[in-house]
Protein backbone atom coordinates (compact mmCIF):
# COMPACT_ATOMS: atom_id res chain seq x y z
CA UNK A 1 0.00 0.00 0.00
CA UNK A 2 0.90 3.46 -1.02
CA UNK A 3 2.20 5.85 1.88
CA UNK A 4 0.82 9.16 0.83
CA UNK A 5 2.60 11.90 2.97
CA UNK A 6 1.29 14.78 4.26
CA UNK A 7 3.70 17.63 2.89
CA UNK A 8 6.15 17.88 0.27
CA UNK A 9 8.74 20.05 -0.15
CA UNK A 10 10.82 21.40 -3.36
CA UNK A 11 13.79 22.95 -3.26
CA UNK A 12 16.07 25.00 -6.12
CA UNK A 13 19.50 25.42 -5.37
CA UNK A 14 22.14 27.46 -7.37
CA UNK A 15 25.68 28.93 -6.93
CA UNK A 16 23.79 32.05 -5.49
CA UNK A 17 21.80 30.24 -2.74
CA UNK A 18 18.82 28.02 -2.72
CA UNK A 19 15.22 28.33 -2.21
CA UNK A 20 12.51 26.06 -0.54
CA UNK A 21 8.80 25.83 -1.09
CA UNK A 22 7.01 23.52 1.12
CA UNK A 23 3.34 22.78 0.38
CA UNK A 24 0.73 20.16 1.94
CA UNK A 25 -0.91 17.84 0.72
CA UNK A 26 -3.16 19.63 -1.41
CA UNK A 27 -0.84 22.23 -2.73
CA UNK A 28 -1.68 24.74 -0.22
CA UNK A 29 1.72 26.49 0.11
CA UNK A 30 2.71 26.91 3.60
CA UNK A 31 5.95 28.77 3.84
CA UNK A 32 9.36 29.06 1.58
CA UNK A 33 12.82 29.08 3.10
CA UNK A 34 16.18 30.33 1.98
CA UNK A 35 19.72 28.89 2.31
CA UNK A 36 23.17 30.21 0.74
CA UNK A 37 24.81 28.73 -2.59
CA UNK A 38 23.90 24.88 -2.77
CA UNK A 39 26.01 24.26 -5.87
CA UNK A 40 27.42 20.67 -5.38
CA UNK A 41 30.95 21.94 -7.43
CA UNK A 42 31.55 24.52 -4.52
CA UNK A 43 31.68 21.05 -2.33
CA UNK A 44 29.17 18.34 -0.65
CA UNK A 45 29.70 20.19 2.88
CA UNK A 46 28.43 23.56 2.17
CA UNK A 47 25.94 22.73 0.13
CA UNK A 48 24.23 20.09 2.90
CA UNK A 49 24.59 23.08 4.92
CA UNK A 50 22.46 25.59 2.82
CA UNK A 51 20.04 23.09 1.93
CA UNK A 52 19.24 22.16 5.55
CA UNK A 53 19.46 26.28 6.08
CA UNK A 54 16.59 26.25 3.38
CA UNK A 55 14.50 23.47 4.67
CA UNK A 56 14.51 24.03 8.24
CA UNK A 57 13.36 27.49 7.92
CA UNK A 58 10.52 27.07 5.84
CA UNK A 59 9.24 24.14 8.38
CA UNK A 60 9.99 26.44 11.23
CA UNK A 61 7.92 29.35 9.43
CA UNK A 62 5.29 27.01 8.76
CA UNK A 63 5.66 26.20 12.62
CA UNK A 64 5.88 22.04 11.83
CA UNK A 65 7.98 20.03 13.90
CA UNK A 66 10.41 16.92 13.45
CA UNK A 67 7.13 14.09 12.85
CA UNK A 68 5.85 16.66 10.37
CA UNK A 69 9.61 16.60 8.35
CA UNK A 70 9.30 12.86 8.61
CA UNK A 71 6.24 12.71 7.09
CA UNK A 72 7.28 14.78 4.38
CA UNK A 73 8.92 13.96 0.80
CA UNK A 74 10.98 16.45 -1.02
CA UNK A 75 12.43 17.12 -4.04
CA UNK A 76 16.15 18.86 -4.80
CA UNK A 77 16.96 20.40 -8.05
CA UNK A 78 20.99 21.14 -7.72
CA UNK A 79 23.68 22.90 -9.71
CA UNK A 80 26.14 20.86 -10.25
CA UNK A 81 25.06 17.49 -9.96
CA UNK A 82 26.46 16.00 -13.14
CA UNK A 83 29.40 17.86 -12.78
CA UNK A 84 30.09 16.73 -8.99
CA UNK A 85 28.87 13.33 -8.89
CA UNK A 86 27.91 13.19 -5.26
CA UNK A 87 24.30 13.86 -5.42
CA UNK A 88 23.59 10.33 -4.22
CA UNK A 89 25.56 11.05 -0.58
CA UNK A 90 22.51 13.40 -0.15
CA UNK A 91 20.36 11.65 1.81
CA UNK A 92 16.52 12.19 3.23
CA UNK A 93 17.65 11.35 6.61
CA UNK A 94 20.02 13.91 7.11
CA UNK A 95 17.53 16.55 6.58
CA UNK A 96 14.80 14.45 8.80
CA UNK A 97 13.01 14.26 5.66
CA UNK A 98 10.78 10.49 4.39
CA UNK A 99 12.06 10.57 0.90
CA UNK A 100 14.13 12.63 -0.61
CA UNK A 101 14.62 13.04 -5.00
CA UNK A 102 17.87 15.13 -6.14
CA UNK A 103 18.21 15.86 -9.60
CA UNK A 104 19.64 19.45 -11.64
CA UNK A 105 18.38 22.32 -11.24
CA UNK A 106 17.53 22.38 -15.46
CA UNK A 107 15.67 19.10 -14.26
CA UNK A 108 13.41 20.84 -12.06
CA UNK A 109 13.27 24.18 -14.18
CA UNK A 110 12.09 22.70 -16.78
CA UNK A 111 9.53 20.39 -15.13
CA UNK A 112 8.04 23.45 -13.34
CA UNK A 113 8.26 25.78 -16.76
CA UNK A 114 6.10 23.30 -18.40
CA UNK A 115 3.99 21.75 -15.77
CA UNK A 116 5.59 18.49 -16.12
CA UNK A 117 4.84 18.10 -19.80
CA UNK A 118 7.54 17.58 -22.32
CA UNK A 119 9.06 21.00 -23.21
CA UNK A 120 12.43 23.22 -23.42
CA UNK A 121 13.37 25.67 -21.13
CA UNK A 122 16.52 28.38 -22.15
CA UNK A 123 17.87 29.42 -18.76
CA UNK A 124 19.51 33.12 -18.86
CA UNK A 125 21.00 34.14 -16.01
CA UNK A 126 25.12 34.41 -14.96
CA UNK A 127 25.54 31.59 -17.07
CA UNK A 128 23.30 29.89 -20.02
CA UNK A 129 21.83 26.41 -20.86
CA UNK A 130 19.67 24.99 -22.83
CA UNK A 131 18.00 22.06 -21.47
CA UNK A 132 14.77 20.11 -22.62
CA UNK A 133 12.73 16.54 -21.59
CA UNK A 134 11.42 14.92 -24.14
CA UNK A 135 9.82 11.62 -23.35
CA UNK A 136 13.08 9.66 -21.33
CA UNK A 137 15.00 11.68 -23.54
CA UNK A 138 17.11 14.79 -21.91
CA UNK A 139 18.41 17.56 -24.38
CA UNK A 140 21.47 19.70 -23.47
CA UNK A 141 22.56 22.61 -25.69
CA UNK A 142 25.22 24.95 -24.48
CA UNK A 143 26.17 25.08 -20.74
CA UNK A 144 29.53 24.13 -20.67
CA UNK A 145 30.80 26.96 -19.14
CA UNK A 146 31.79 30.84 -19.70
CA UNK A 147 34.85 30.34 -21.35
CA UNK A 148 33.97 28.33 -23.97
CA UNK A 149 30.01 28.22 -23.88
CA UNK A 150 26.89 30.39 -22.25
CA UNK A 151 26.14 32.53 -25.45
CA UNK A 152 23.78 35.28 -24.16
CA UNK A 153 24.56 34.89 -20.19
CA UNK A 154 25.73 37.56 -18.36
CA UNK A 155 28.94 36.47 -17.77
CA UNK A 156 29.91 36.23 -21.47
CA UNK A 157 28.54 39.57 -21.86
CA UNK A 158 29.98 41.09 -18.83
CA UNK A 159 33.36 39.81 -19.59
CA UNK A 160 33.21 41.11 -23.44
CA UNK A 161 32.08 44.57 -22.07
CA UNK A 162 35.40 44.64 -19.48
CA UNK A 163 37.51 43.42 -23.12
CA UNK A 164 35.95 46.02 -24.79
CA UNK A 165 35.73 48.82 -22.42
CA UNK A 166 39.58 48.56 -21.99
CA UNK A 167 40.77 47.93 -25.59
CA UNK A 168 38.59 51.56 -25.77
CA UNK A 169 40.73 52.76 -22.47
CA UNK A 170 43.99 52.41 -24.14
CA UNK A 171 42.68 53.51 -27.97
CA UNK A 172 42.20 50.46 -29.26
CA UNK A 173 38.46 50.71 -30.01
CA UNK A 174 36.14 53.43 -30.27
CA UNK A 175 35.18 54.56 -26.79
CA UNK A 176 31.49 55.26 -25.46
CA UNK A 177 29.81 56.25 -22.29
CA UNK A 178 29.24 52.27 -21.70
CA UNK A 179 33.22 51.51 -21.39
CA UNK A 180 33.73 54.73 -19.66
CA UNK A 181 31.30 53.04 -16.88
CA UNK A 182 32.54 49.82 -16.84
CA UNK A 183 36.00 51.42 -16.16
CA UNK A 184 35.32 53.59 -14.15
CA UNK A 185 35.42 51.51 -10.81
CA UNK A 186 39.06 51.22 -11.61
CA UNK A 187 41.81 53.31 -10.81
CA UNK A 188 43.77 51.89 -14.69
CA UNK A 189 44.35 49.22 -16.74
CA UNK A 190 46.71 47.57 -14.45
CA UNK A 191 43.91 48.00 -11.32
CA UNK A 192 41.41 46.42 -13.98
CA UNK A 193 43.75 43.68 -14.68
CA UNK A 194 44.31 43.19 -10.73
CA UNK A 195 40.81 42.87 -10.59
CA UNK A 196 40.21 40.59 -13.26
CA UNK A 197 42.21 37.94 -11.49
CA UNK A 198 39.81 37.21 -9.31
CA UNK A 199 37.34 37.76 -11.24
CA UNK A 200 34.36 34.89 -11.23
CA UNK A 201 31.22 34.52 -13.50
CA UNK A 202 29.08 36.29 -11.38
CA UNK A 203 31.23 39.42 -10.81
CA UNK A 204 31.34 39.80 -15.07
CA UNK A 205 27.60 38.90 -15.02
CA UNK A 206 27.03 41.58 -12.96
CA UNK A 207 27.80 44.02 -15.35
CA UNK A 208 25.29 43.05 -17.53
CA UNK A 209 22.86 45.27 -16.81
CA UNK A 210 25.07 47.96 -17.39
CA UNK A 211 25.28 46.63 -20.74
CA UNK A 212 21.69 46.23 -21.22
CA UNK A 213 20.72 49.89 -20.00
CA UNK A 214 23.17 51.70 -22.40
CA UNK A 215 22.02 49.72 -25.21
CA UNK A 216 18.26 51.16 -24.43
CA UNK A 217 19.86 54.42 -24.29
CA UNK A 218 21.69 54.05 -27.60
CA UNK A 219 24.84 53.70 -26.98
CA UNK A 220 26.71 52.27 -29.78
CA UNK A 221 29.18 49.79 -28.20
CA UNK A 222 26.14 48.48 -25.92
CA UNK A 223 24.06 47.79 -29.04
CA UNK A 224 27.18 46.02 -30.38
CA UNK A 225 27.59 43.80 -27.53
CA UNK A 226 23.74 43.14 -27.19
CA UNK A 227 22.56 42.24 -30.61
CA UNK A 228 25.71 39.95 -30.34
CA UNK A 229 24.43 38.56 -27.53
CA UNK A 230 21.07 38.39 -28.77
CA UNK A 231 22.21 36.66 -31.91
CA UNK A 232 23.75 33.68 -29.77
CA UNK A 233 20.53 33.11 -27.75
CA UNK A 234 18.17 33.04 -30.86
CA UNK A 235 20.35 30.14 -32.07
CA UNK A 236 19.94 28.61 -28.47
CA UNK A 237 16.40 29.02 -28.91
CA UNK A 238 16.45 27.30 -32.68
CA UNK A 239 18.82 24.77 -32.12
CA UNK A 240 16.55 23.80 -28.86
CA UNK A 241 13.14 23.97 -30.47
CA UNK A 242 14.73 21.94 -33.32
CA UNK A 243 15.26 18.88 -31.09
CA UNK A 244 12.99 18.65 -28.26
CA UNK A 245 10.20 19.41 -30.85
CA UNK A 246 8.76 21.33 -28.14
CA UNK A 247 7.88 24.91 -27.31
CA UNK A 248 11.03 27.07 -25.67
CA UNK A 249 10.25 28.64 -21.92
CA UNK A 250 13.14 31.11 -21.31
CA UNK A 251 14.12 31.43 -17.26
CA UNK A 252 16.58 33.25 -15.33
CA UNK A 253 16.90 36.87 -14.16
CA UNK A 254 17.77 37.76 -17.88
CA UNK A 255 14.84 36.21 -19.00
CA UNK A 256 12.66 38.98 -19.02
CA UNK A 257 15.65 41.15 -20.74
CA UNK A 258 15.98 38.88 -23.73
CA UNK A 259 12.22 38.13 -24.49
CA UNK A 260 11.53 41.70 -26.07
CA UNK A 261 14.50 41.71 -28.02
CA UNK A 262 14.19 38.39 -30.34
CA UNK A 263 13.04 38.66 -33.43
CA UNK A 264 9.28 38.14 -34.32
CA UNK A 265 10.05 34.57 -36.21
CA UNK A 266 10.87 32.77 -32.87
CA UNK A 267 6.99 34.15 -31.10
CA UNK A 268 5.39 30.58 -32.54
CA UNK A 269 8.05 28.09 -30.30
CA UNK A 270 8.70 31.15 -27.22
CA UNK A 271 6.10 30.05 -24.51
CA UNK A 272 5.44 31.38 -21.14
CA UNK A 273 7.19 29.66 -18.07
CA UNK A 274 4.24 27.99 -16.13
CA UNK A 275 6.12 27.98 -12.81
CA UNK A 276 9.44 28.26 -11.71
CA UNK A 277 11.91 25.38 -10.81
CA UNK A 278 10.60 24.70 -7.18
CA UNK A 279 6.98 24.17 -8.72
CA UNK A 280 9.16 21.59 -10.84
CA UNK A 281 10.81 20.10 -7.88
CA UNK A 282 7.42 19.57 -5.97
CA UNK A 283 5.84 17.54 -8.44
CA UNK A 284 9.00 15.43 -9.06
CA UNK A 285 8.72 14.80 -4.99
CA UNK A 286 4.72 14.06 -5.26
CA UNK A 287 6.37 11.49 -8.27
CA UNK A 288 8.66 9.98 -5.83
CA UNK B 1 88.08 53.52 -11.59
CA UNK B 2 86.17 51.77 -13.24
CA UNK B 3 85.76 47.82 -13.48
CA UNK B 4 85.41 46.06 -16.61
CA UNK B 5 84.49 42.41 -16.16
CA UNK B 6 85.99 40.00 -18.61
CA UNK B 7 82.92 38.51 -19.04
CA UNK B 8 78.48 39.56 -19.70
CA UNK B 9 75.71 37.33 -19.56
CA UNK B 10 72.49 38.21 -20.83
CA UNK B 11 69.38 35.82 -19.84
CA UNK B 12 65.96 36.31 -21.20
CA UNK B 13 63.58 34.27 -18.55
CA UNK B 14 59.30 33.31 -19.53
CA UNK B 15 57.09 30.82 -18.60
CA UNK B 16 57.94 28.41 -20.61
CA UNK B 17 62.00 28.44 -20.02
CA UNK B 18 64.70 30.57 -19.65
CA UNK B 19 68.09 31.01 -22.13
CA UNK B 20 71.58 32.51 -21.42
CA UNK B 21 73.94 34.15 -23.74
CA UNK B 22 77.35 34.55 -22.38
CA UNK B 23 79.81 36.69 -24.18
CA UNK B 24 83.34 38.16 -23.74
CA UNK B 25 84.60 41.92 -23.17
CA UNK B 26 84.53 42.27 -27.20
CA UNK B 27 80.81 40.53 -27.57
CA UNK B 28 81.99 37.11 -29.01
CA UNK B 29 79.50 34.39 -28.34
CA UNK B 30 81.23 31.87 -25.86
CA UNK B 31 77.86 29.75 -25.13
CA UNK B 32 74.20 29.44 -24.69
CA UNK B 33 72.51 27.67 -21.39
CA UNK B 34 68.95 27.06 -21.06
CA UNK B 35 66.60 26.46 -18.15
CA UNK B 36 62.70 25.77 -17.21
CA UNK B 37 60.08 28.23 -16.78
CA UNK B 38 61.78 31.75 -15.06
CA UNK B 39 58.53 33.31 -14.61
CA UNK B 40 58.45 35.14 -11.43
CA UNK B 41 54.83 34.98 -10.72
CA UNK B 42 55.39 31.29 -10.39
CA UNK B 43 57.18 32.33 -7.13
CA UNK B 44 60.81 33.00 -6.52
CA UNK B 45 62.43 30.01 -5.75
CA UNK B 46 61.96 28.01 -9.23
CA UNK B 47 62.67 30.99 -11.02
CA UNK B 48 65.93 31.30 -9.26
CA UNK B 49 66.88 27.41 -9.70
CA UNK B 50 65.43 27.94 -13.54
CA UNK B 51 67.97 30.89 -14.11
CA UNK B 52 70.84 29.36 -11.60
CA UNK B 53 70.69 26.19 -14.49
CA UNK B 54 70.45 28.11 -17.96
CA UNK B 55 73.43 30.29 -16.65
CA UNK B 56 75.39 27.35 -15.04
CA UNK B 57 74.72 25.43 -18.28
CA UNK B 58 76.14 28.09 -20.42
CA UNK B 59 79.29 29.08 -18.07
CA UNK B 60 79.85 25.14 -17.66
CA UNK B 61 79.59 25.19 -22.24
CA UNK B 62 82.10 27.56 -22.04
CA UNK B 63 84.72 25.80 -20.13
CA UNK B 64 84.83 28.33 -17.27
CA UNK B 65 85.03 28.25 -13.69
CA UNK B 66 84.26 30.32 -10.64
CA UNK B 67 86.69 33.00 -10.79
CA UNK B 68 85.54 33.50 -14.29
CA UNK B 69 81.67 33.52 -12.63
CA UNK B 70 82.49 36.45 -10.44
CA UNK B 71 84.02 38.35 -13.35
CA UNK B 72 81.25 38.67 -15.28
CA UNK B 73 78.25 41.30 -15.08
CA UNK B 74 74.73 39.88 -15.89
CA UNK B 75 71.12 40.94 -16.78
CA UNK B 76 68.05 38.97 -16.46
CA UNK B 77 64.84 40.41 -18.82
CA UNK B 78 62.25 38.41 -16.67
CA UNK B 79 58.50 37.68 -17.22
CA UNK B 80 56.29 38.65 -14.08
CA UNK B 81 58.79 41.28 -12.74
CA UNK B 82 56.15 43.89 -11.87
CA UNK B 83 53.31 41.61 -10.81
CA UNK B 84 55.64 39.53 -8.63
CA UNK B 85 56.87 42.33 -6.84
CA UNK B 86 60.45 40.24 -6.04
CA UNK B 87 62.63 41.18 -8.51
CA UNK B 88 65.09 42.92 -5.84
CA UNK B 89 65.75 39.48 -4.10
CA UNK B 90 67.61 38.15 -6.95
CA UNK B 91 70.88 38.78 -5.86
CA UNK B 92 74.07 38.48 -8.02
CA UNK B 93 76.08 36.45 -5.67
CA UNK B 94 73.23 33.56 -5.50
CA UNK B 95 74.32 32.90 -8.77
CA UNK B 96 78.33 33.80 -8.36
CA UNK B 97 77.97 36.76 -10.72
CA UNK B 98 79.40 39.92 -10.63
CA UNK B 99 77.02 42.65 -11.03
CA UNK B 100 73.53 41.41 -11.90
CA UNK B 101 70.56 44.22 -12.80
CA UNK B 102 67.17 42.16 -13.65
CA UNK B 103 64.40 43.88 -15.27
CA UNK B 104 61.14 43.18 -17.49
CA UNK B 105 61.17 40.58 -20.09
CA UNK B 106 59.57 43.38 -22.32
CA UNK B 107 62.43 45.86 -21.39
CA UNK B 108 65.40 43.67 -22.89
CA UNK B 109 63.36 42.69 -25.79
CA UNK B 110 62.89 46.11 -26.68
CA UNK B 111 66.47 46.95 -26.12
CA UNK B 112 67.43 43.98 -28.55
CA UNK B 113 65.36 44.88 -31.13
CA UNK B 114 66.39 48.26 -31.10
CA UNK B 115 69.46 47.43 -30.45
CA UNK B 116 69.58 49.55 -27.32
CA UNK B 117 67.96 52.64 -29.23
CA UNK B 118 64.39 54.17 -28.40
CA UNK B 119 61.61 52.27 -30.56
CA UNK B 120 58.82 50.16 -29.94
CA UNK B 121 58.58 46.13 -29.96
CA UNK B 122 54.89 44.16 -30.06
CA UNK B 123 55.32 40.60 -28.91
CA UNK B 124 53.15 37.94 -30.22
CA UNK B 125 53.08 34.68 -28.94
CA UNK B 126 50.73 32.86 -25.83
CA UNK B 127 50.01 36.16 -25.04
CA UNK B 128 50.51 39.93 -26.46
CA UNK B 129 52.10 42.96 -25.30
CA UNK B 130 52.86 46.48 -26.72
CA UNK B 131 56.26 47.89 -25.29
CA UNK B 132 58.35 51.18 -26.04
CA UNK B 133 61.12 53.02 -24.70
CA UNK B 134 60.88 56.64 -25.62
CA UNK B 135 64.04 58.50 -23.26
CA UNK B 136 63.31 57.73 -20.21
CA UNK B 137 59.58 56.83 -20.56
CA UNK B 138 57.90 53.61 -20.91
CA UNK B 139 54.93 52.83 -22.89
CA UNK B 140 52.65 49.81 -22.44
CA UNK B 141 49.75 49.40 -24.39
CA UNK B 142 47.77 45.09 -23.89
CA UNK B 143 48.93 42.40 -22.20
CA UNK B 144 46.80 42.56 -19.33
CA UNK B 145 45.71 39.03 -19.71
CA UNK B 146 43.64 36.79 -21.85
CA UNK B 147 40.83 37.39 -20.18
CA UNK B 148 40.06 40.54 -21.09
CA UNK B 149 43.17 41.93 -22.98
CA UNK B 150 46.08 40.21 -24.72
CA UNK B 151 44.28 40.81 -28.79
CA UNK B 152 46.00 38.63 -31.34
CA UNK B 153 47.62 36.25 -29.04
CA UNK B 154 47.67 32.69 -29.52
CA UNK B 155 45.81 32.11 -26.06
CA UNK B 156 42.89 34.88 -27.23
CA UNK B 157 42.71 33.25 -30.78
CA UNK B 158 42.79 29.61 -29.14
CA UNK B 159 40.38 29.84 -26.63
CA UNK B 160 37.88 31.57 -29.71
CA UNK B 161 38.79 28.43 -32.00
CA UNK B 162 37.11 26.52 -28.85
CA UNK B 163 34.36 28.77 -28.64
CA UNK B 164 33.52 28.46 -32.34
CA UNK B 165 34.24 25.01 -32.50
CA UNK B 166 31.59 23.92 -29.48
CA UNK B 167 28.77 26.32 -31.01
CA UNK B 168 29.35 23.94 -34.74
CA UNK B 169 29.35 21.28 -33.03
CA UNK B 170 26.00 22.20 -31.12
CA UNK B 171 24.62 23.42 -34.47
CA UNK B 172 24.85 26.87 -33.11
CA UNK B 173 26.69 28.09 -36.00
CA UNK B 174 28.40 26.90 -38.94
CA UNK B 175 30.57 24.06 -39.31
CA UNK B 176 33.63 23.64 -41.12
CA UNK B 177 37.17 21.72 -41.21
CA UNK B 178 38.77 24.19 -38.56
CA UNK B 179 36.18 23.46 -36.12
CA UNK B 180 35.83 19.77 -36.46
CA UNK B 181 39.93 19.46 -36.14
CA UNK B 182 39.27 21.38 -32.89
CA UNK B 183 36.82 18.89 -31.82
CA UNK B 184 38.55 16.09 -32.44
CA UNK B 185 40.55 14.96 -29.81
CA UNK B 186 37.67 15.82 -27.78
CA UNK B 187 34.47 12.87 -27.19
CA UNK B 188 31.79 15.30 -27.25
CA UNK B 189 31.29 18.58 -25.48
CA UNK B 190 30.90 17.62 -22.03
CA UNK B 191 34.87 15.92 -22.58
CA UNK B 192 35.66 19.61 -23.96
CA UNK B 193 34.08 21.37 -21.38
CA UNK B 194 35.94 19.64 -18.67
CA UNK B 195 39.34 19.82 -20.62
CA UNK B 196 38.44 23.79 -20.80
CA UNK B 197 38.20 23.69 -16.92
CA UNK B 198 42.29 23.07 -16.73
CA UNK B 199 42.74 24.88 -20.01
CA UNK B 200 46.07 27.60 -19.72
CA UNK B 201 46.73 30.56 -22.13
CA UNK B 202 49.23 27.94 -23.55
CA UNK B 203 46.87 25.68 -24.13
CA UNK B 204 44.83 27.50 -26.14
CA UNK B 205 47.67 28.80 -27.52
CA UNK B 206 48.61 25.57 -28.72
CA UNK B 207 45.60 25.94 -31.36
CA UNK B 208 46.73 29.14 -33.22
CA UNK B 209 48.57 27.53 -35.89
CA UNK B 210 45.72 25.29 -36.32
CA UNK B 211 43.80 28.29 -36.75
CA UNK B 212 46.48 29.85 -39.34
CA UNK B 213 46.68 26.36 -41.46
CA UNK B 214 42.75 26.09 -41.65
CA UNK B 215 42.82 30.09 -42.63
CA UNK B 216 45.60 29.31 -45.23
CA UNK B 217 43.46 26.67 -46.67
CA UNK B 218 40.46 28.94 -47.07
CA UNK B 219 38.37 27.52 -44.38
CA UNK B 220 35.56 30.24 -43.65
CA UNK B 221 35.50 30.02 -39.53
CA UNK B 222 39.10 30.39 -39.82
CA UNK B 223 40.08 33.29 -42.03
CA UNK B 224 36.94 34.99 -39.91
CA UNK B 225 39.01 34.40 -36.61
CA UNK B 226 42.15 35.21 -38.30
CA UNK B 227 40.36 38.70 -39.66
CA UNK B 228 39.60 39.23 -36.12
CA UNK B 229 43.05 38.66 -34.76
CA UNK B 230 45.02 40.65 -37.49
CA UNK B 231 42.51 43.76 -37.10
CA UNK B 232 43.31 43.69 -33.04
CA UNK B 233 47.51 43.19 -34.02
CA UNK B 234 47.19 46.69 -36.15
CA UNK B 235 45.37 48.38 -34.07
CA UNK B 236 47.73 47.45 -31.45
CA UNK B 237 50.68 48.57 -33.97
CA UNK B 238 48.99 51.64 -34.79
CA UNK B 239 48.37 52.83 -31.11
CA UNK B 240 51.70 51.73 -29.93
CA UNK B 241 53.84 53.86 -33.09
CA UNK B 242 51.42 56.68 -32.21
CA UNK B 243 52.49 56.79 -28.21
CA UNK B 244 55.94 56.02 -29.10
CA UNK B 245 57.00 58.14 -32.17
CA UNK B 246 59.51 55.15 -32.99
CA UNK B 247 58.78 52.32 -35.83
CA UNK B 248 57.53 49.16 -33.97
CA UNK B 249 59.24 45.64 -33.97
CA UNK B 250 57.09 42.34 -33.85
CA UNK B 251 58.54 39.92 -31.77
CA UNK B 252 57.58 36.01 -30.59
CA UNK B 253 56.15 33.03 -31.90
CA UNK B 254 53.50 34.61 -33.92
CA UNK B 255 55.43 37.44 -35.36
CA UNK B 256 56.46 36.37 -38.08
CA UNK B 257 52.73 34.85 -38.82
CA UNK B 258 51.30 38.14 -38.47
CA UNK B 259 54.28 40.24 -40.75
CA UNK B 260 52.58 39.27 -44.04
CA UNK B 261 49.10 39.32 -43.17
CA UNK B 262 48.98 43.14 -41.69
CA UNK B 263 47.80 46.30 -44.22
CA UNK B 264 50.36 48.18 -46.65
CA UNK B 265 49.30 51.16 -44.29
CA UNK B 266 51.42 49.79 -41.43
CA UNK B 267 54.56 48.71 -43.68
CA UNK B 268 56.27 52.05 -42.79
CA UNK B 269 55.74 51.99 -39.09
CA UNK B 270 57.64 48.19 -38.97
CA UNK B 271 61.08 47.44 -38.30
CA UNK B 272 62.75 44.02 -37.93
CA UNK B 273 63.99 43.25 -34.54
CA UNK B 274 67.77 43.95 -34.67
CA UNK B 275 68.43 41.03 -32.26
CA UNK B 276 66.38 39.43 -29.56
CA UNK B 277 65.93 39.43 -25.41
CA UNK B 278 69.19 38.10 -24.59
CA UNK B 279 71.16 40.79 -26.84
CA UNK B 280 69.18 43.55 -24.92
CA UNK B 281 70.28 41.50 -21.65
CA UNK B 282 74.04 41.91 -22.79
CA UNK B 283 73.46 45.53 -23.74
CA UNK B 284 72.27 45.77 -20.24
CA UNK B 285 74.98 44.30 -18.53
CA UNK B 286 77.13 46.43 -20.28
CA UNK B 287 76.01 48.96 -18.79
CA UNK B 288 75.45 48.31 -15.55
Amino acid sequence: MLRTPRFFIGVDGGGTGCRARLVDRDGRILAEGRGGPANLTLGLEPATAALAAAVGDAFAAAGLGPADRADTDAAFGLAGVEASGTAAALAAHAFGLGRLAVVSDAETACLGAHAGRDGAILILGTGSQGYARRGAARIRVGGWGFAISDGGSGAVLGQRAVRRALAAHEGLAPASALTAAVMQPHADAAALCAWSLGARPADYGALAPLVFAHAEAGDRVALALRDEAVAEVEALVGVLAGQAEAPVALVGGLAAVYRPLLGPQLAPILALPAGDAMDGALMLARRA
